[in-house]
C-alpha cells in the first residue's frame, strides 16, 4: 500500500519516488555534491538535514554514498524510519516541515551524481535464457550450457573506473578484431556495440579475507540495487575473450541509475529463484526468497528519432540471485568491500521481445530491429541513445531506480 | 657503477637497496604507518624528512604512496635527486646527516606494509612460454597458444581486495571443483594450490576514461615494478574458468614485495622484447626498450624444512612489456588510476628450471619435485612457504626488491 506523504507529488501511483521507496543518491545544485534522497518529483538532501539534527550522522556530506553504507543495517534503518517520520503525511511532523522543505530541490533542476565510489565490479552470466542464447549463437544448441552453468554462478571481474552515472555520454570503443576470414587482426572502432540490461547489487558491509561468507550473511550486506548496462563491444569481445574472458570488451564504460534502492524498499517484492535443475551444493542454497520483481525494460532512441521500447523483462528471471553470486563471490576466500557493485548478468526472458541485449534481440545481428520511427538497428549506432528502465509495482504504488541511459559518440580517430 | 652511501651498509655490493636503488614503501614502527624509502639495512622515515624541509612535499606522511605516485615524474625525479643528495658519500651533505640518521630505523626492526592502495589489478598472460606450457596441458601442443596470444597481451581484470604485502600468511582457499570422473562438483580445499612468479607495474599517473594511450605514454604512466606472486588455485581453476575466466581460483589473494623500485632506478637494465613472430599492430609497437634484465627466483620452505631454489627465470623472457600491457588496457577507453597493479603473467624461461610455476615445474602434479630436504611436492601443502626474490644486477651493485613470501594456513572447515 502507498505511504502517503505531505509531498503531493509522491502519491502519485506512477511517481517512481513515494514515500516507499526512499532511494539514496548523490547530488548536487551548484555547489559540492552530497548525499540525497528522492521524493515524488523532489530531491531532498540528507546533509541538511543531518547538519540540522534531524537525522543520525552518517556522513552524508560526503560526494558518494560509502561512509553511509558502511554503518550497517542498523544505521540504514534508522535513517529510512526517520525520514519516514519526517516525509509522512502526519501532523506529527509539522514542526520540521519547514526545515525539510529548505532541504528539497526539484529533481529537474540538479545534477544527479555517481551514487557511491565503486570499489570492485564483478559481472555474472547468471540469466540462463541469456546464457542460452549466447551458447547457442556461439557453440549450438547441444552445448549451449556451459558444464558448470547450473552448479555456480559464473562471474568475472570487471573494471570499476568506468563505471558512470546515468546520462553520461559513451565514446564508441576502439579495439582489435578479427573478421573469420582475415588473416590477421585490425584496430578500429567496435562496429558490434551493444547493451546488456542487468540489475546491480551493492555491497553495504564488508567481510574479511580468508572468510567465505553464507547466502544468508550475503544478503544481509547487501545494501541495495541499481539498474545497471553493462555496454559490450562484440566484436571485440569475440577476438579476445578465449582464454581468460572478457576484457577491452566490457572495459570502457558501465552504466548504472542515480538512485540505490534499499533492500527495505524491495522487501514487499522478494520472490524465489526459479526451480533449480540440479541441486547446488549447501554454500550457495538460499534460504528463503532473494530474488525480487522487479519489472524492466529497455528504450532505444535512434539519432533523430523517437524511443522505441526493444525489451520488456523482470528481474526474476534469473538463476541466481545476487547473495548467491556474493556468497560464490567470497567463497574461496575473497575479501568484500564496501562499495562493491555485481551485476546481475544479462536479464532475459524466454520470450524475444524478453532479451536484454541487441545480440540475442537481432540474433547476432541476423534479424534488423525495426523500431517505431521506421528506422532499423542490428548493433547501436553513433548518437543513438539507449536507457533502461526499471520498478517494481506494488498496490497504488511503484518503486523506481530512475533512468539509466547513455548516448554514443564516434569513436576517436585512429592514428595512421 | 655504485653510488657510494655514507651508510656503510649500502656500498655491499650484495645489497639490494644501494643509493641506486632508492625503491618506495610504507612502514611502522610501533606508530601510524607512513611512506619510507630502503638504504643499506635501514629504512628511511620520508614523512620525517618532508616535515624537517628535506624533501618536497609530497604526503610523505600517508600510509600509502598513492598521493606521492600522482604527482607524476617531475615530483618523482625530484624526490629521488633530493635523497640521493642527502644519502651521497659527499661532503655537501654533512650538514643534514644528523637530521637524516634520525630519521633511519633498522630495517629489522620495523613492520612493513602495503606500499600503495591498490585501486584495481589486472593480471596479464603474456610470457610464452607459460602460455606454451599451460597451453601444451590443457589443449594440446598444436593448440597451445590461443589464435589472439600473438597479438594482443592476453589480460583479465583481478581482485584488488586481496593483495597483500609480502609476509602475510595464506589461507588455503576453498571453493568448488569437480574431478573429471565425478558426476557433479563437490565443495572444498583447494588440492592443488600454486604460485605464478610475476612482476607487478604500478601505474602511478592516470588516464581518462574515453582516451587511450599509446606505448611511450604507458612507459611514462608507470611509476615502478614489485614483485608479485599470483597464487592459483589449479583444481578450482580449472572448473570455472570456462568460459569468462579466472575467478575464485585467484582471488583469494596476490602477494607484493613490500618495495616498489622506479623506473628510475631500473633505467639501466632496460631490455628489447623478444623479437616479434608475427608484426603487432601500431598501437601495440613499442619504440624503445621497456623490458628489464631482472633476475628472478622462487624458494620453497617445505614445513619444517630447508629453503630450496625451484626456479631462476628472467623479466627479459616475457614477450610484452608492461606498457604495452597498460597501453593495451586503455585501448578501448578504459580509465586507468594511480595504483593501478598490472601483473605481468607467469614468467617462465625456456628451460625446466626456468618455470615460474609448480604447475609447470611438476607438469601438472605428474613429476613431483624432489627439495633439498628430500621432501617431495606436487602442489603447495599447508604450513609450506614459497618466497619470490629479484634483483637486476649492475656492475658491482644489485637493484633489489626485497622478499615476496607467504605461508600456507589450513583451510577453514566447511560446515557440513
Amino acid at each position: 500500500m502507498l505511504k502517503p506523504s505531505w509531498i503531493a507529488s509522491a502519491n502519485d501511483p506512477q511517481c517512481p519516488f513515494p514515500l516507499n521507496n526512499l532511494p539514496f543518491g548523490v547530488f548536487s545544485n551548484g555547489g559540492a555534491p552530497r548525499c540525497a534522497t528522492a521524493i515524488g518529483d523532489k530531491v531532498l538532501d540528507l546533509a541538511a538535514l543531518e547538519a540540522a539534527n534531524l537525522l543520525p550522522a552518517c556522513g552524508f556530506d560526503e560526494p558518494a554514498l560509502n561512509g553511509f553504507m558502511a554503518k550497517g543495517p542498523e544505521a540504514w534503518q534508522a535513517v529510512r524510519d526517520g525520514l519516514t517520520r519526517l516525509l509522512a503525511d502526519d501532523a506529527a511532523n509539522q514542526d520540521s516541515r519547514a526545515m525539510v522543505t529548505a532541504a528539497l530541490h526539484d529533481a529537474a533542476e540538479v545534477q544527479l551524481h555517481l551514487p557511491f565510489q565503486v570499489s570492485e565490479y564483478t559481472d555474472f552470466y547468471a540469466g540462463k535464457q541469456h546464457a542460452t542464447n549466447v551458447g547457442t549463437m556461439f557453440r549450438g544448441p547441444e552445448n549451449a550450457l556451459p558444464p558448470n552453468w547450473l552448479h555456480i554462478p559464473i562471474g568475472y571481474n570487471g573494471r570499476a573506473s568506468t563505471v558512470v552515472v546515468s546520462g553520461t555520454d559513451i565514446r564508441r570503443p576502439l579495439g582489435q578484431t578479427k573478421a573469420p576470414d582475415a588473416a590477421l587482426p585490425s584496430f578500429g572502432p567496435c562496429q558490434r556495440l551493444d547493451i546488456e540490461l542487468e540489475m546491480g547489487a551493492v555491497v553495504g558491509l564488508p567481510s574479511p579475507m580468508g572468510q567465505p561468507v553464507s547466502v544468508d550473511e550475503a544478503d544481509a550486506m547487501i545494501f541495495g540495487y541499481v539498474l545497471l548496462n553493462d555496454w559490450s563491444a562484440r566484436d571485440i569481445q569475440a577476438w579476445e575473450y578465449q582464454p581468460l574472458g572478457p576484457f577491452q570488451a566490457k572495459a570502457f564504460a558501465t552504466t548504472i541509475s542515480p538512485w540505490v534502492v534499499t533492500k527495505a524498499a524491495l522487501e514487499p517484492f522478494r520472490c524465489a529463484t526459479p526451480e533449480r535443475e540440479k541441486p547446488l551444493l549447501p554454500h550457495l542454497q538460499d534460504t528463503s526468497p532473494m530474488l525480487y520483481d522487479i519489472e524492466l525494460g529497455v528504450s532505444m532512441t535512434a539519432k533523430g528519432g523517437a524511443p522505441s521500447v526493444i525489451c520488456q523483462t523482470n528481474y526474476r528471471h534469473m538463476y541466481y540471485s545476487a547473495a548467491q553470486q556474493l556468497a560464490h563471490h567470497s567463497s574461496s576466500g575473497c575479501a568484500m568491500r564496501t562499495g562493491d557493485l555485481l551485476g546481475s548478468g544479462t536479464i532475459s526472458g524466454p520470450e524475444k521481445h524478453q532479451f536484454g541485449s541487441l545480440l540475442e534481440l537481432t540474433w547476432g545481428g541476423k534479424e534488423p530491429l525495426t523500431l517505431d520511427d521506421g528506422q532499423t538497428r542490428r548493433f547501436i549506432e553513433d548518437g543513438d541513445t539507449l536507457a533502461l528502465h526499471g520498478h517494481a509495482q506494488g498496490e497504488g504504488y511503484r518503486v523506481g531506480f530512475g533512468s539509466c541511459k547513455g548516448s554514443i559518440l564516434p569513436a576517436l580517430e585512429v592514428e595512421a
